[in-house]
């Protein structure tokens, strides 16, 4: 059995194991960031419960955190009371990047931790099963239910070899990314393995399994070994330790090898993290700016490697670069250990511990200006700049491109000698940013912010709808297209009528305006609709504007369960050709939405082209519960009523 | 003499040292800011000289550093080529905050600065007459042209003995705020004398220089003593030092004594810099943020003092805690001296080198909480958060609130013994973030992004003038209240199209629509119009609105130079009862305005209440030119076309 297998029979609560099928998972752990944690906190307040029920849940502030309108700040104390009053550990702004402070403090080789952030896989970096979710998932999963996913694939990836100078975690993950694509992970849990994994440090781990979120897989995993026993130790959590791994004659769905003995510095181009080639083939290319942090890359050893290669020498006057430390525990030991005087020695620019840069809070490049970063996603226009060019590198090539003002391979720079910094013998603990919560909090008064607003519900499922189609979309549309991030918007994720001003933002700005005045309407596109971001508000502030059914060629998976979540049909052609025929503005029918749902077959009539068609509907028995409930918070709801009244 | 006498009269070209009458200074040196000097650069560009012809002009970033899109990128790349084409040194992003930086490396005794900030006086620390204009003033300066002001009075402060354990420059300018209010150094320069400046060291003095701007002072000047000797020797230029005092005879236009024994711990309370009362009148107000940083006291010995207080310490969990360290210098040395790394482990979260929040540039507090900072504004709004409870204290102080988590007095806190952080012996000296331009800059294209416009030109002035008055404003409107500045605005200042949609913004939202329709327009206001910032913004955008003049019971200097510069008639009422008399929405005219303007008064019909009144234009010779030329880069360019065709 391989170890992906191992924890989720161990955390199976119902479902079969096999690959598709849907399975219901126990989860130990749960975390949440500010910008979807906000919701998620709602969403469980609403459920009614006195406190959590899992082993342990905490939740980060690490996205909002420029605080340019009060909305932040009130946020963050939102999140300390609520968190508080329900049992969850608190961890103050400037304590660190989520990902980052729940490796180091929280993560256990072998539990399951539910995440509303796409890169909760970080933590499978030390054998953990760590998944990201929507908010309400979270919510949920807090409330002792379990959570439900087909089935994975398990696909292996066995590593030969050790990491030649100047390589790292960033070049495996690019390389897995350059042979496998954004898509390659999908409906996958990818599962690292063979004798190259004991050369990788966790930090090296880390980086691998955070950007295996890139591959669109549902998670990434490493076994649990001497060096995750030495990781945990240094962390004073050695007891928290537990060896795991595959079995010796585990088979896997599918596997890929990968021989670190012939990697070298990869980078990936603008504008999709697959977009991978060697440094050395767009080496010259003039950088301007170049960041280092964010959850992939913003540990101890990345940072005091940027230092070492820094030190004595001077940031390109061309390049403007900033250094982010994942965490409080990776700033002070940095600070103590002398590499933090030779960053700001040699010219570079010192930002918070928090997400910054990577989700375009703050940091923009300038226009047309190329900008080298040590994060994980280089999506258009995420960095804040609409046209911007951001590559995607190791810190070690990071740092050579602001020491030249170029694209750089640190083996071509003469002057820089291979730097090897080892995972510290004993980590610098100090928890004093986490707020523990009391033992009961319910005398604890939750603060709530003018900008905190309840969570809106869907209506349930009537036996017929009509709207018309307000948009009509091509393939690969992104949750950034339907519900932009960014500096602008974030601040508003508490607030679903403010943020639903902005759906559709860069596609069709008058979409809102629009929505409101047909009152429910529905939204037609191509295949993989709903990629990339976890975020549920890209089904949340659609369902407030009155979008009832969304209907496409085909869906990405986590999009297509927060449809379900808040009570909008997910609805496929039948026959792709029928895209063809729908017009936008096109009035459409459906009858008999009940049966339809139950036999996962609707007719749809379009009234304007005078044309009838068929859609599926292929919802679970859970899923066709949750939309005729009108979403899984009105189910939860009335569900804990039913059990009042027994 | 005095020395405020004496430097003047080694740097009057033309006028007058008689209160009141106008002189040209000879400006030795310039700064600028990015959210300034854009401006500033554009204008000098448009005078076609090809280089500065000052002794030294530098050019700094520090306001608009968050990044939340391409425009501040742009801009600072925009700045640091046009410095290098002109002769500037450019002071990198990260470098620090100019006010912190120029002291360091620049500013000299006996010199005249002139600089785009309203804080420029701090220089006035070490003997330097360091005086805040618009941005055209500032370019009109490196174009080797005199800066005109009216000749100040001189307001003498003589210091006696010395301050107590836990008070500090702060509490000095406080209490010369809580005496004089925000208008009592209006038309004066402050000169400190007396036994107690030998007392003080160089990081006080410049606190209270920096924050003598908050008095409406024209600057504020120490002599150049031992003090100033050792501090310019520990940044490596004992050369740049002269000694410097008043005559022992000296007169002054008024004295004011402050006994430094007598002083406690003074807090300014919301919301403004001279609401000022001692600590513990306020003690035990609940406090949930502080913020240490500014160009007001973010020195190495500011942090270091704040670092010793914290250490071993814990920030209250109900308080979230900034520092901004000042400059690179400033970050640096307190990293390596072992500073930092306490106010980390207390749990404070780090900011850039920057302005910060000081101009609402992030951590704006949450609604409804007192926010207690070393700042030295806390203008209603100013923090990002429109009802803000901002007090302004020592950083001594802040820490106090910070570890109580409410308004405390440092002497009260059993815990704490008092700290003395002496000046270092010798500073760190890193000067790689300043580029220094080539000796020829002909040959450097000047980079330009998509926001950044040309400077809009205001019309002549016409024989008469009809408007509505679209405004009528009461007492001490700041140049926040004109053109706010903030995250959302500041981006915008190097694009006047763009950014006079703000204006009036936290009065009257409606203002720009309305000043479009009017075509032009007239604004009413009290007394003290236009304190606060130097921004030319707050002339420049109101002008491109059609604002044609502004009729108040009295101006800020500054302010009333920026509208001079920009064309727009400054008027005052001859009886100040007139204001009474005028409500919003007036039809006013004026006829026989090129009469008037030489006769210094002029007759307004209000056509609405069918009554008239007179105003006076106070203008000099040079003024009324520059106002008849519809502005100051108007005159300078028509100048320049008859200086060619002679």
């Amino acid at each position: 059995m391989n170890l992906t297998y191992k924890i989720l029979s161990a955390h199976r609560m119902s479902g079969e194991l096999s690959p598709g099928a849907e399975i219901g998972i126990r989860i130990d752990q749960t975390l949440t960031q500010d910008a979807t944690g906000t919701m998620a906190y709602l969403q469980f307040e609403a459920m009614g419960l006195p406190r959590v029920r899992t082993k342990l849940s905490v939740s980060y502030v690490d996205h909002n955190m420029l605080q340019t309108g009060f909305e932040n700040a009130d946020d963050h104390r939102y999140l300390q009371s609520v968190a508080e009053r329900y049992g969850i550990v608190f961890s103050r702004p400037g304590n660190g990047i989520c990902h980052q402070v729940h490796r180091e403090r929280f993560a256990v080789p072998g539990q399951t931790l539910l995440g509303s952030d796409s890169h909760t896989p970080t933590c499978g970096g030390l054998g953990m099963l760590a998944m990201g979710a929507g908010g309400l998932d979270v919510a949920v999963a807090m409330a002792g239910e379990p959570y439900f996913i087909p089935t994975p694939r398990v696909l292996g990836v066995k590593l030969t070899g050790r990491l030649q100078p100047w390589c790292s975690g960033k070049d495996v993950i690019l390389e897995m990314l350059r042979r496998l694509s954004v898509k390659g992970g999908t409906g996958r849990i990818v599962e690292y393995t063979g004798p190259g994994v004991a050369s990788l440090s966790a930090s090296h781990r880390f980086t691998i399994t955070n950007m295996g979120a890139e591959l669109g897989a549902t998670t990434s995993i490493f076994p649990s070994d001497e060096i995750t026993r030495h990781f945990l130790s240094a962390q004073g959590r050695e007891d928290a330790w537990v060896p795991l791994a595959a079995d010796p004659d585990a088979s896997y769905d599918e596997l890929v090898e990968i021989d670190l003995d012939a990697l070298e510095p990869l980078i990936a181009c603008p504008s999709s993290p697959d977009n991978v080639v060697s440094v050395r083939s767009v080496a010259g290319t003039p950088v301007v700016q170049v960041c280092i942090g964010s959850c992939t890359n913003s540990s101890y050893e990345d940072l005091a490697t940027a230092a070492l290669m820094l030190r004595g020498r001077r940031v390109h006057p061309d390049v403007s670069m900033t250094v982010t430390p994942g965490s409080k525990q990776v700033f002070e030991m940095i600070v103590r250990d002398g590499y933090f005087a030779d960053l700001i020695a040699a010219g570079c620019r010192i930002l918070e511990s928090s997400c910054g840069p990577c989700i375009g809070m703050g940091q923009a490049p300038p226009t047309g200006g190329v900008s080298v970063r040590s994060f994980n996603r280089n999506f258009k226009g995420r960095s804040g700049t609409s046209e911007d060019l951001v590559y995607l590198a190791s810190p070690e090539v990071c740092v050579a491109c602001a020491l030249t003002g170029q694209i750089a391979d640190p083996r071509d720079l003469a002057e820089l000698a291979p730097i090897a910094v080892a995972t510290p013998e004993h980590f610098l603990i100090n928890d004093n940013m986490l707020v523990f919560p009391p033992a009961d909090g319910q005398s604890v008064e939750v603060e709530r912010g003018p900008n905190i607003k309840p969570v809106p519900l869907a209506e349930p499922v009537r036996t017929s709808l009509e709207a018309p189609v307000l948009l009509k979309l091509g393939d690969n549309i992104s949750t950034d297209h339907i519900m932009p991030a960014g500096a602008k918007v974030l601040p508003l994720r508490s607030n679903i009528p403010a943020i639903s001003e902005f759906v559709f933002m860069r596609v069709d700005p008058t979409f809102p305006e629009r929505a409101r005045s047909a009152g429910q309407s529905i939204v037609v596109g191509g295949s993989n609709y709903g990629q990339g971001s976890s975020r549920e508000h890209a089904a949340l502030a659609p369902m407030y504007l009155g979008v009832r059914a969304v209907l496409v060629k085909s869906f990405a998976r986590i999009h297509r369960a927060n449809l379900v979540n808040f009570g909008i049909l997910p609805l496929t052609f039948a026959d792709e050709a029928d895209y063809d025929g729908i017009e936008p503005g096109d009035q459409l029918r459906i009858d008999g939405v009940l049966e339809g749902l139950a036999a996962g077959e609707l007719r749809v009539s379009n009234l304007t082209q005078k044309t009838t068609f068929t859609v599926k509907a292929a919802l679970t028995e859970r899923e066709r519960e949750v939309i005729l409930a009108g979403g899984l918070l009105n189910k939860i709801k009335s569900e804990q009523a039913e059990a009042a009244t027994v």
